[in-house]
This record gives C-alpha cells, sequence and structure tokens, in this order.
C-alpha cells in the first residue's frame, strides 16, 4: 500500500483495492435487466456456491453487512419464537437486537470478550430450552479478533435440538472456511467489503432447505429483505431491485479469482498472514486480546499497555505513519487496537502497520 | 456515449456516468470512521438539504430506491394506520405494497396507466377517510413517464388531513424541483442511481419534525433502517453501518456540482432535454404514453406501434445500434418503450437513441 501517498487501510474492512479492482469498480453502468447481468449473476451464483461448499440458494442483496444479518432474521423467525442468540462481542449483540427487534423471544448466553463460544455451554443451554426455533450468532467477532469454534459449535446444535443455524460471517466468510452442507448451516450472513476484495455495498446469504421451510411459516414482515422475491427474480436472471453494480463487478472478479485459486488455499493463505501479524504482535512486547487458540484468520486484536492513551496512538499512527488502525468498541475503547489482514494482504503491510505500531508506543513511551 | 464500444445506456436508472465520475467510483476504499467520512458526510448532508429546499434532516442508506421507500414506512407508520396509497403505476403500486407488508390499513387510489394522480380525487377520498396517518405516493411514475402534480398533491392532503406526506421521489430527485419545506413533505425517497449521477448503492431520505413524532409512536419492528441509529451516529459523523463508499464518493461530487451550478438550472436542464426528447418521438410519428402535461423530465415513455412486437424491437436497438433502451413493465411489457434523460445526459445521446429506434422500427415494418 504504498502507492502514492494513500494510507495502509488497515481496518477489518472495507478493506483495501488493488489497482485492478479498482479499475473494475470504476466500470460503466449496465442494464441490470440485460442480457449482460444474467450471465454476470449466473457465474457468480455458481461460484459463491463453491466457496460456501454448499449447494443450497445463495442471494446477493444491496445492503451493509447488518442487512445480511437483517435478512437472515426476518425470513426464518417468527415473533414468539424461542431463539437462542450466543455472543462474544459487539457483533454478536447487534445480531441479537436484531433478532429482539423483530419480536423473537430470545435468550442470551455470552462469553466473556476475548474468549470464545463454548460449545459445552451451548449444549447445556439448549437442554434447557424448550424448542428453540433457531441459534444465531457469529463466526468471526471482529471486535475481538475471535474465531468461533464454527464446525463445533454446529455439531452441537444439530446434536441438541432442530433448530436453525444463523450464522454471522461477515468478516470471517472468504478468509475462512465455511461448509455450509458439511456443517448443517441453514442461513450464512456476509458482506462484499470484507474478505471478498470488494467495495462496501452488497450482502450475500447462503439459505437451505430449511430456512425455506421456516419461511413458510414466518410471520415477521417484510419487504426489501424478502428472500422470496430475489429467488424469483433470480429465475429470470435479474435482481428485484437495482443492485450496486460497483461492488458486483468486484465480488465477479474476486469470486472468479478465489475459484481459480482453490479455496482451500485463500484460506491457507489468511492463515499465514494472521500468523504473521499475531508473531509480529508478539515481537514487539504486546499480548493479543484472544485466547488464541480462537486467534481470528482475519483480524487480530492486540492489546494496548495500560499507560497508552489509546485515542491518541491511533491518531499518531495516522498522522505520523499514514497506517490507518481499528480501535477497540463499545467497552474495548481505548483498550486494544485491531489490524485487518482478510482479502487483499500482503506481509509487507502487516509488517508496516507493526512498525509503525511499535515506533508510536516507544515515542509516546519516551 | 460513443466512447469506445460502450452502449448508449438510456433506461431509466442506473444512469450512464462520465468518466471523471467513474473515476472517483474507482478511488481506493477509506474508514468510514475516521475524519475523512467525516468532512465527507458533513459536506453531503449540507449539500443535499440544499437540493431538498429544507431544513429537514437527511440521511444516506446502502441499499437501492426501495430501501428508501421502506425507510419512509417502517420509522412513520404503526400496523393498523389508516394509509393513503394514490398509485399511477408499477412503483406506486410497490410502495402500496411496503405499507401492506407492515400492517397498514391502506385505502387504495389508482389511475390510469399514463395518467397523473388528480388532486381532485385525492381531495375526495380523503374527505371520506377518517384519521388518515399518512398519504404516500411516488412522484415520478418511471414505469409510465408520467410527473405527478406534487405541489398541487401537498396542497390538498394539507387542506383535507394532518397526514404525513410520503414521497418515492426515487427517479424525480435532483432531476426535478423538489421544495420539500414549501410544499411540507415529510419523508421523501430517492437513490443514488438515477439524477445523482451515481451508482446505484445509496438510497436518501429527508426526515421531517412530523415525521420524527411519527416515529416516536411507531410500533413497526426495524433494525436496519431504524432511522434513529441513522441520526445517532450522524452525530459523530459516521453511519452506523459500512456505507457504499463508491456510491458515497460519486455522490458527493454530484452534489458539489448541482450546487455550483445552481439547483434551478439543473432542473430546467432536464427539462430541455425532456422536450426535446418528446419532440424527437413525436417526429418520429410515434405517441407518448403519459398526458403531457404531466409527462415526466426524466423518463419518456413511447408507444410502440400495434403491428411491432416489443421484444424484437428493444433486442434490434441494442444488438444493431448498441442502444439500450427501457421495456415496458408488468401490463406494459411490449406495448411501450422508454427512453432515460436524467443525470448525465446531452441531445446528442437522446439523438441517437430515437434514430435507433426509428430506423429499427421502419426496418421491422419493411
Amino acid at each position: 500500500m504504498t502507492n502514492g501517498k494513500l494510507p495502509n487501510l488497515r481496518i477489518p474492512g472495507p478493506v483495501p483495492l488493488p489497482d485492478d479492482v479498482l479499475e473494475i469498480v470504476g466500470s460503466q453502468m449496465i442494464n441490470h435487466r440485460g442480457p449482460e447481468y444474467a450471465d454476470m449473476l449466473d457465474r457468480m451464483t455458481a461460484n459463491l456456491r463453491t466457496v460456501f461448499m454448499t449447494t443450497n440458494d445463495v442471494y446477493f442483496i444491496t445492503a451493509s453487512g447488518t442487512g445480511a444479518m437483517e435478512t437472515a432474521v426476518v425470513n426464518t423467525i417468527s415473533p414468539g419464537d424461542k431463539v437462542l442468540a450466543i455472543s462474544v462481542g459487539v457483533f454478536g449483540e447487534r445480531f441479537r437486537e436484531i433478532a429482539e427487534a423483530y419480536g423473537a423471544d430470545v435468550t442470551k448466553l455470552e462469553f466473556e470478550l476475548g474468549h470464545a463460544a463454548d460449545p459445552e455451554k451451548v449444549r447445556e443451554t439448549l437442554k434447557g430450552m424448550d424448542d428453540c426455533k433457531a441459534v444465531l450468532f457469529t463466526h468471526n467477532e471482529s471486535s475481538t479478533g475471535v474465531a468461533n469454534p464454527l464446525e463445533e459449535l454446529c455439531k452441537v446444535i444439530h446434536e441438541e435440538s432442530d433448530a436453525l443455524i444463523l450464522v454471522d460471517a461477515v468478516s470471517s466468510a472468504g478468509g475462512m472456511a465455511i461448509a455450509v452442507d458439511a456443517w448443517g448451516i441453514d442461513v450464512v450472513a456476509t458482506a462484499s467489503q470484507k474478505s471478498w476484495i470488494a467495495p462496501p455495498g452488497i450482502a450475500m446469504v447462503t439459505f437451505s432447505k430449511k430456512a425455506w421451510e421456516a419461511y413458510e411459516r414466518s410471520t415477521t414482515p417484510k419487504y426489501y429483505y424478502d428472500i422470496q422475491q430475489y429467488e424469483d427474480y433470480l429465475k429470470i436472471g435479474q435482481p428485484p431491485f437495482t443492485p450496486c453494480l460497483p461492488a458486483m463487478y468486484a465480488i465477479e472478479k474476486s469470486l472468479e479469482s478465489m475459484v481459480a485459486e482453490g479455496i482451500e488455499t485463500v484460506f491457507e493463505r489468511h492463515h499465514a498472514v494472521a500468523e504473521h501479524t499475531r508473531d509480529g504482535a508478539r515481537s514487539l512486547g504486546l499480548e493479543l486480546l484472544p485466547d488464541e487458540k480462537y486467534a481470528s484468520n482475519t483480524v487480530t486484536a492486540i492489546k494496548l499497555p495500560d499507560d497508552i492513551d489509546g485515542k491518541e496512538f491511533l491518531s499518531r499512527v495516522r498522522t505520523e505513519f499514514n497506517v490507518i488502525l481499528g480501535g477497540g468498541q463499545k467497552s474495548l475503547t481505548g483498550k486494544i487496537f485491531r489490524i485487518g489482514h482478510m482479502g487483499w494482504v500482503e506481509t509487507a503491510h502487516i509488517d508496516e502497520a507493526l512498525e509503525a505500531a511499535g515506533r508510536t508506543l516507544r515515542v509516546m513511551r519516551g
């Protein structure tokens, strides 16, 4: 990211885009009801299924990631439905708030910030619940840099219930493996500006047969996020509503690149750069926020020493080194900083960010 | 639009973008929680108010135009509220469907396709309604090329009721005058890919004090479109959810250009190119669909002669002349074609489109 004066943007999304993607983002508009769009949508649908290792339906929706989470909720849950909402941070809370906003009867299960969800605690909670209709949680909690053990959680949920599994994978999908069919996930929600190397604007969801059965029963009011509209229009190669073309163009390219590279290789690459980031943070004498066993492969959350003013730290790194780091959110404000490493990222980007952080800490401590 | 092999895209949105805007659309991502975004949002908010001639709140939401319409409904209407939905075509129907989806008690008032809403019929209907909470309608019905008499409609509604006025101005705002304060409009909904010379991805709404009072009473469930979240974050110069940056960048530029040019001049320019389009259609011996008094300044709907196969016509114009025209929607499919002339448009674009249409018709008729 040393092209000219542009900063090294290392927040956990929007991710920086390489020049060839930016050129595609700036392509001319096309008719979203014409044959060119239909061809693009067809290829994207097939490739997105490949990345999610699924034969389930997949849809592209013009919205932020929160829109994908809302799509998961309003299409499968009815007011009064018993729902288990597992949270390990800000985004897990948001998913729960959406379910609450739409009238679900929510049982909360929260874990300490920096920790992952414990599958055995999930098992206990489900044993104590009667007729749980859905379990919802965040795969990769970008606010704490924790990746929940998705496969294990799905296994336990299936063992203990018939509940739908709704997963916020906004900040993991495309960078970490999500085997939708093998793990039995009913809805996965993600968004373009994360590992997909695209600008914000498009939300994506997978939708299982069991999710469709829940849809048929759902009495939650909906229109823009009504998944039936997306399905009806997909059959004629169109979106129900005018789609965010710049993000669609970029996702199309990314999906092609990911499938060509091989998705296992993409996930391994994310793992390697995450390890490099964690090693680098430790070599600066810093401590990671998350339990290392569950440290995320797309974002690293690093504790700030107690004597450092977090706001000043971020501001100095930005103005003196042209590196944009993520701060802490809500109760973690000023206590951590975060380095995003999803999508297009090279070790040089990380080294530059870590060096900026290290030098700033040394200067601030005198 | 003769730059290389790119088609002359003359659908009523997404509008084609000039090269300097495409370059801005393809700009690098920025931190949407940083100072650069806050400055941009601040300028855009001020300029959008200028275009809408209002001191009301205005918000930018990552969604299609239908998302803006849903925002208008879910924030102001409660289930069971009596609502008058006026429709002159597909988009008026959509607005009504959204209100119905969220449980409003809807009274329908429909006008024949090609005709505008008659203010006196609206008056009569309101006189017969008790406690109408909101009147909703489309300003510019792009499916029929009809612009409803917005000022007159608002006047009648205010004379006969205390109802909120919710206006779908997706395809008119930015190209046709909407004096939000003078005409007393509570919510205006629009979207980036129309007269705003930007790609799809951002919905925009204005929100009045009276709309806020309705918000306080509203029991409709909502989260992504909950306007309070946009207000809370606007105070700290941020969006609640990751915004569609490419569309924001383009709207920022367009708003600056519009304010610099003078909004009256922008509207006059749209009127002139619309007149040019209508004259051109007539000189081909074709008839306009709309009552000419209410013909839209952003899209012209032209009747196809009875002996012409509309699908073949559009396909020939596209493949033989590289001109993309809009077709008819729903019951008008095959019966009309539409030429978009909003945003960046020159008479040469229109002449090329009309010539393609004229030559195709001559060939098809032998």
